[in-house]
């Protein structure tokens, strides 16, 4: 895993994923206290950065391999970036997803071209399934984020971070990456060492589930208690992966961790300053350069806003804070 | 008022507006019966288009002139492009604005540094009111759309958007643009005139209220019977501009209009699909790709979201059409 891999995978993305903009409003500027310069991977194609590393990952494949098709475990934001990439390749994908799933994310699920399989949360083991279908067709599994390719793929938001922040003059700053099993703080991380060295990321996590924050200071893998439970479901993942950790663990500074109310707010704040569709899970770095501002250093901080496929109902409520 | 200008707005432009990026979804191609490319002019600064045309007005002036001040009449998005861009250029601005807008608007105005200036609606002219202060401080007009630096600004949308089409590979295709009294209409037509005249603007207004597409069939300027009671506020104007409409009646085809409730649909299939906050008057060009498709030819179309300063509750109702 180096910074050539995500140069690769960058060439690979050119023209397939979009390269986002770097938003800013002086009205958060005002709320946190420095200059804050959002990266919207919420405008990414299915709606989140995870696109970038399922194109990598497919495009990474033997074409013969990735003929047979590819297979992933994901109920959210990975499902609809592995199924749409397969689908731009014009090979099958089968996601496998709990059968209590919501029903807007099968139906976008299989809308993207993938093979929905559900299975019961209960009774079967969804590594099972998998298994037994990948052998029967031969699928390449793509894994969230302990997987080289798929981290390449996320570090090209890196790569473009490290370009936009020498646009607009910033070397120095934090960068706050919403932070689950670390494919993007880890991708994100190497990307920023080899081309901004001055700017430092910064795992931000939710309260309650903030696994790779204490693994940073404890310097072993620690575990969540739950992996559910909370609004930013987006992120909540058991533990830090073994290749995504030593990375963090090497380029990373402490970890934050906001609360549910907060990501809220910061939904409600991206939705009014700066015009973007953040899920709460999205918004956990913009709500820590909000809410956080005495474990900052500098006067700009550079933000991810990860994803955005969050349910209208859960939405408005967090609009509701601002009437 | 030709292409030169256009660019050199570009030029004053560069490194001060964003260039927005060009955003599509699977869903929304599906709904439309074709490819939909959007330009999301929400996310320029300040929520609009509106910042170009600000921006392009102040750079043009004598710095002496400008040093002096600005001032505008609005209560909308111009209020806010006009009030952000005469900060960034260290000058005052005065907006004059009713004294019944909305407290939101005006709190918005006043923190990106204009001073806002109410007038009673019933009992004042804003023109004699501003004339005086203009007279009085030496305080240069900006006009919304009636003006060629203004248009020549909101024409560098033109200008991206023919560079994006190429990149995508679309030479031929409407172009819906979202239109009050016709700037950024203009401005992109002209500059898609020079730059890709394989791409022809469609006007997009609310119905009953479609001032432009009625002139293009007249050939002569016709006149709205009302500027309110309408939830597309920002693009409800009474008529073409004197230097607008004779741009739009050379460079564009037939106007389109569409109803309220096709504008709150878009604006949720806006934030479903594309994760972005438009506001009613932002979304109708949206709209009519997605109802209208028997008025459009080929197998592309090309949106503008024209801005997305919309009130949280409005909003959590044109969601309300999403559950």
């Amino acid at each position: 895993m180096n910074i050539d891999m995500i140069r690769a995978a960058a060439a690979r993305l050119d023209g397939h994923a979009r390269r986002t903009p770097m938003l800013s409003s002086p009205f958060l500027d005002e709320i946190a206290g420095r200059r804050v310069w959002i990266k919207p991977e919420c405008l990414q194609r299915t709606g989140s950065f995870k696109f970038r590393g399922a194109w990598s990952a497919l495009s990474a494949l033997d074409p013969d391999v990735r003929a047979r098709g590819v297979i992933a475990f994901s109920s959210g934001n990975h499902a609809q970036g592995v199924a749409h990439a397969a689908t731009l390749h014009g090979v099958p994908s089968v996601i496998v997803m709990p059968s209590d799933a919501p029903a807007l994310k099968i139906e976008n699920t299989r809308a993207l071209g993938g093979e929905v399989l559900l299975y019961d949360r209960d009774g079967q083991s969804r590594e099972e399934i998998g298994k037994a279908l990948a052998e029967e067709r031969g699928l390449t599994l793509i894994k969230p984020y302990d997987e080289p390719q798929v981290i390449a793929g996320q570090g090209t938001t890196g790569l473009e971070i490290a370009a936009q922040a020498a646009e607009i003059g910033v070397s120095e700053a934090d960068v706050l990456v919403c932070c689950g099993g670390g494919g993007l703080t880890a991708g994100i991380a190497l990307a920023l060492n080899a081309d901004a060295p001055g700017l430092r990321v910064r795992p931000v996590e939710p309260e309650g589930f903030d696994d790779v924050a204490r693994s940073l200071r404890s310097g072993e893998i620690e575990r969540n208690a739950a992996t559910s439970g909370n609004i930013c479901d987006a992120i909540l993942t058991p533990c830090p992966g073994d290749i995504t950790f030593p990375i963090i663990q090497a380029h990373c500074g402490p970890g934050l961790a906001v609360s549910e109310e907060e990501a809220m707010m910061a939904v409600a704040q991206a939705f009014l300053r700066l015009k973007v569709v953040a899920e709460p899970g999205g918004a956990v770095a913009l709500a820590a350069a909000l809410c956080r501002q005495d474990a900052l250093d500098g006067a700009d901080v550079i933000v991810t806003i990860s994803g955005g496929n969050v349910d209208p109902t859960l939405f408005q409520r967090a609009l509701d804070t601002l009437t």
